[in-house]
């Protein structure tokens, strides 16, 4: 999507010298633009450990490209002495963020790729180079094809509105900084804006991390999509006046059932739309289904992380970035990183095959290849 | 309640000097503990209008001693005189915080007493002192009723429990920095405490001005009562897993029917518990019922405060107060300060004459006097 009026995606090749792997590092925003080269498995490593790139899609084609780094910078001796240094590598990424499905995904693809070449060296590398891109494009692809899904929801909206703004909810970033292009719950968003559509999006600023306030509102003023962030209390009152037509998030797990984990707080805007009779929409690629389970709010383990990301908050002082506490220094935090959504409160689950109930049924009916898979 | 181990009201007379009120300046919580004197009616009025003190009942206490101040100062050459002077710094004090009707109620019923009193000038002012004197009496006495009917529900949970901690949660602070003494919401944790029964409070930190996190958890903490600051969406998930006991909120405006405007995301959390099978307690005085209105949606106004508060944020750093932007700096942000919790929504109002259902009846039972007033 565009920044500063030009289009970027979230991770790309430099221009002129594809060595070298470009990230935008989204720890600045939305305070500061900055882009980040980068040359070694270490600086890749680290770009997704300390989260200069975050979400699903994007931590998935971030190995990707960091696997081709590793077989730019391997030992060309032999092919053993190559690949085993390309083996290192991948271990080394797949310990960055142990939970982040896609990051083993795309390690295992590189290296089965690279491995299935043959050939030599060149040949290899070559390999590693095509498959970064194909991981990157086909994240792109899917979120795009999720976009065209969901867009004729909000078009029949505007069309009963008589074109007044759609109003829709968001809950944290499952934006395009998130994946590499597009988005998954923005997907819709921008397919409909840039078709002239007019909408409007209430930005839950999504605490303790805040990922609303910093990047889905940056990321959407920067595209020019109009919108308003708002505290996460508010989306009920909202809801209660008539000022939410929809609500759309992502998620960061769907068991086969259509039971949702998403960031917390996710579970309180779909009782609120829930006791309005607002559509609550999720959408996601397929890989965000987890096949093995029923149950979310039983099975789905729940991140808890550190307090310090409640008591303290980051943001801009006088041109600088600075972190203030904000609660007395010895009370206690707790910090619990996502939430499970009853698939009883979903209307639909939007994916790159359409549009489906959250159900088993529902689900199956657009994936039945996974009826067996269990 | 306690700070540093030592028993403090929100506002008292200084005991060696008592021309002088003192207050808690409560902009400075939870960093710094700061007493403040007030012996001008400029002073007292620049304290509720900046919110050096807040909550309904505290600014009520606040203008009674307000209006004892200016019985001090005001000219004494002759009865007229005097009283003029009462009535122009009962419009200061009213101007000060327009829609807080405690404000107008304390004004104008220290006017009246004074009035009443007749007498000479000494006489007048010693009514006006006892008049302030009763004022914050009763709102503590009211409070510390709220406490003892409140008790008994988080007693039988205790006992259900085995004595394991009640976990009860609240949003905002309606603990006694809101009033004179104990609080509303608070009231009946202090009690539970106080008398041994354990107890843990999760405190919604209550964004965007996190009443919760900066004063809520200090009153919990310098009174010794187990607590842990929880973000605004954490509510549903603790719910659903089973470690909320009980919910108990303030309000700042009741509907005769049981409506219950309070801070915004009070809803959420209501519909949270109703999805959980948890108990909604509201805490309130009687004089937070408006017997004029039975839709609170529909007739209750929500006030939007500036957008200023959602995208900026004050904490601690470096010893210092400081405030930092959050968001991108051209996003608008929406302030809606308040919403609305349907009655249905509400198990049960805690008042100081009892305990009833959210309802026109239940109300009734326990304020047959205003059957007819509406």
């Amino acid at each position: 999507m565009n920044v500063h009026g030009k289009h970027y995606r979230t991770i790309w090749l430099k221009p002129d010298d594809p060595a070298v792997v470009q990230i935008i590092d989204q720890r600045h925003l939305p305070h500061r633009f900055v882009i980040e080269d980068l040359t070694t498995v270490e600086a890749v490593a680290r770009a997704i450990k300390d989260m200069h790139v975050r979400g699903a899609g994007l931590i998935g084609a971030t190995a990707g490209f960091g696997m081709y780094i590793a077989a730019l910078t391997a030992p060309r001796g032999s092919a053993d002495a190559f690949m085993t240094a390309l083996r290192q590598a991948g271990e080394q990424l797949k310990a960055t963020r142990p939970t982040a499905v896609n990051l083993e995904w795309a390690v295992n693809r590189q290296l089965q790729a690279i491995e299935a070449s043959g050939g030599d060296i060149e040949t290899r590398i070559e390999t590693a180079l095509h498959t970064a891109q194909a991981i990157a494009d086909e994240d792109a692809e899917f979120c795009r094809r999720i976009g065209e899904h969901g867009l004729p929801l909000i078009q029949a909206i505007s069309q009963r509105k008589g074109g007044e703004p759609v109003n829709i909810l968001t809950h944290c970033n499952a934006g395009w900084l998130a994946f590499v292009d597009y988005g998954t719950a923005t997907a819709p968003i921008y397919a409909a804006h840039d078709r002239g559509i007019p909408v409007h999006v209430w930005v839950d600023e999504t605490r303790p991390r805040n990922q609303g306030a910093r990047l889905t509102a940056w990321e959407l003023g920067q595209h020019g999509v109009p919108h308003t962030v708002i505290a996460d209390n508010v989306g009920g009152h909202l809801m209660q006046n008539g000022l939410v037509d929809m609500v759309i998030t992502g998620t960061d797990r769907t068991t086969r059932t259509g039971d949702v984990a998403n960031k917390i707080g996710t579970y309180l805007k779909a009782l609120a739309a829930r006791d309005n009779g607002i559509p609550f929409y999720v959408a996601l690629p397929s890989s965000s289904f987890d096949w093995q389970i029923r149950d979310g709010v039983r099975e789905i383990p729940i991140e808890q992380r550190d307090a310090t990301e409640v008591k303290h908050i980051r943001g801009l002082h006088e041109g600088e970035i600075k972190e203030v506490l904000l609660t007395p220094p010895d009370s206690p935090a707790a910090n619990y990183a996502f939430d499970v959504t009853p698939a009883r409160l979903v209307t639909g689950l939007i994916t790159e095959r359409g549009i489906c109930p959250a159900s088993e049924e529902g689900i199956l009916g657009l994936y039945p290849e996974k009826r067996e898979q269990q």
